[in-house]
């Protein structure tokens, strides 16, 4: 695969993008059966919004794989080139990663994202998909092969693992000579046990706790509609937002309004004593565990703080490292946020559901990461690569 | 550390390299005590020449800390910034790793070099050299210290660990809460031991086997020179020429003339069949153990291949993707080699030896990766940090 010529690669990416259209009744054939299955074993509505094929969300995808297609091409692209001054040309050459096993849970999406994603980067991969969406796996997975064929590469270079028990995935992350990275999405659980088990280097995100602090020079209008977009657009999405801040001085404008907008959106909310005193009597009252919550549901965590100190403590401390947003006029605040707030991704005045591959002009995602090591934030194409030194000489040698 | 001004960083950086050439009588001495005792314990010659500092090495150390003071500042640097056609502003923000265990062997410069790239990264580091250097790594991590008060700067910064047992290596890297990743540095046994106990992330070369290729069409003179260079201008490190690989064509012009100058500066060459019969009584016979050594010494393996394609397999079966290079006046060949070889420093008519952060424009290097995750190849303050994504918006939402 790190030898096939970029066009070829290409080639294969339009293919797929093709095959995808043309099956999309048997993928939503495939996903329905997968959705009866998640209802019988009582999958919650997240979980289930997650799996749920539509034609707008194939369409997508196809569209996603086309957008990857059109990236310019990492393999083989020469950087930083600069002549010493005795004459010596130094370079990087961008360079696959090698062989990726990525595990992954519900959102059927993931089989074609990171399919593509990994063609893009000239790596082979190793997909196991997650038992609620088999059937939705093997019509993508099938999509997939067929694509590769047509540009007349190997259908192993995608090779789907097809068992769906917890000990295929312990296998897998042990093959250390075989697998250089592994990246699983998912449950926090289905996390852990790869990280617990396995030889090979794993990216990972554990969680999403996701902020939106409502500084006090914030547009109240704005700062409401981050919260509901942030909130319902998708609640059972990671880069959801679960907690929101409040500064104390902005908090007798902003949380009663909140408090009207999400009693009438369904949202329940938890609070700290002040958030309650001025939301009224319907908002419940928040504990440690919810300000560690991930809820991926209607639910949301409100504090009230002491301004951009005490914020980014809050976040530092109970936050996960995936997205924060600050809601301010005021640019320097903002800066100081966007600057101070360590998380992987960083955001004035935007909301938090922006943090996602496709949107930050990855084409598609094939992960997060919220450690720092080699990827941090969204992972697209260019993160399953990496770069080796180019030196050319006329004879020269070291004195 | 992360959140220390530049300038306050670079007046560090300034000082460590004053207090050295401060110090130099104090650090040569403290050198002479670890030599007499490496003398006494009967270390091989190669580790007592990376052991041995003298005034130049001294003045050496102090200008690469000068010159990674003078490298462009890294945090805080704005990447990639683009702005979407809705107007949404995304960037990226180059931000420190973490805290770095670096956990090395003889070479003291090590302790220098890697405080000046973490403090150059806004990283802490934590420090535990070897018992050969002990006594000149107390003297260097005083300067260290004295550098960082003068700027203002808490010496913990740089912590030096005071024990040269392995067990204190153990309870370090198992600190996976406080440590985001160990850079090893010295002998294959040190490396195995620090990835085996490893909970944090570690960056790791185990060896370096690098080859020099004289391709058909090389220039029979430059190839001589870069055997010279490769295999004797220092022959304990880890980018000198371990393994010469021959084309047959060219075999009859080089070989007998390679034999000669080895034998005039000492080296012995073990040599396949073909390099027996063509260098004369003196060569000899390689065994597989000679294409997978790393001498470290003045002994080199020869093998005649049949081309660009067994030289590649050659390399790919028992390189260490460290450093190799091509000696070929034919560009199609040297185009061919830099590309497809997946060694993480290729060459084109250059010495191995120049595989070094300092001679590849990092200014000092903290370690070599040859695997791909996060770094590949000689590593800088650059790998010693990381980018967060960065987003600016005008109350945009995600529809």
């Amino acid at each position: 695969m790190a030898r096939a010529p970029a066009a070829t690669r290409t080639r294969a990416l339009e293919a797929i993008a093709r095959e995808l259209r043309a099956r999309v009744a048997t993928i939503l054939d495939a996903n329905r059966t997968d959705l009866v299955g998640a209802e019988q074993r009582g999958l919650a509505p997240a979980m289930i919004d997650r799996l749920r094929l539509d034609e707008p969300r194939v369409e997508a995808i196809a569209r996603a794989v086309e957008e990857i297609a059109a990236q310019p091409e990492l393999v083989g692209r020469i950087e930083r080139a600069e002549t010493r001054s005795d004459g010596l040309a130094l370079a990087r050459m961008r360079i696959p990663l090698g062989v990726i096993a990525i595990v992954y849970e519900a959102r059927p999406n993931g089989t074609v994202d990171a399919a593509a994603l990994c063609l893009k980067a000239g790596t082979a991969c190793i997909l196991r998909g997650g038992a609620e969406a088999f059937a939705a796996n093997r019509a993508l997975g099938a999509a997939v092969a067929a694509g590769l064929a047509a540009a007349g590469l190997p259908p192993a270079a995608v090779t789907m693992v097809p068992s769906t028990d917890r000990d295929a995935i312990r296998a897998l992350v042990q093959l250390d000579d075989l697998i250089d990275l592994c990246i699983p999405r998912g449950g926090e659980g289905l996390i852990r046990f790869v990280a617990e088990h396995a030889r090979v280097p794993v990216i990972k995100h554990y969680k999403g706790v996701c902020h939106l602090y409502v500084h006090a020079a914030a547009d109240v209008e704005m700062a409401l509609d981050l919260a509901e977009n942030g909130k319902v657009s998708r609640p059972g999405v990671c880069n959801a937002v679960e907690t929101i801040l409040v500064d104390r001085a902005v908090a007798p404008a902003f949380v009663p309004r909140l408090a009207a907008r999400f009693a009438e959106l369904g949202v329940e909310i938890r609070g700290d004593a002040e958030v309650g005193r001025l939301g009224g009597p319907a908002i419940a009252a928040a504990t440690d565990d919810d300000w560690a919550a991930e809820y991926l549901a209607l639910i949301v965590a409100v504090r009230v703080v002491d301004g951009l100190d005490q914020a980014l403590a809050h976040i530092e401390r109970w936050g996960s490292d995936h997205t924060e947003s600050i809601v301010t006029a005021d640019p320097d605040a903002a800066e100081r946020f966007l600057r101070e707030c360590g998380s992987s991704t960083v955001m004035h005045n935007a909301s938090t559901r922006f943090a996602d591959g496709g949107q930050l002009g990855l084409g598609a995602e094939i992960g997060i990461s919220t450690t720092r090591l080699h990827a941090y934030g969204p992972m697209g194409a260019e993160g399953l690569t990496t770069t080796k030194f180019i030196v050319r000489g006329t004879g020269h040698v070291r004195t």
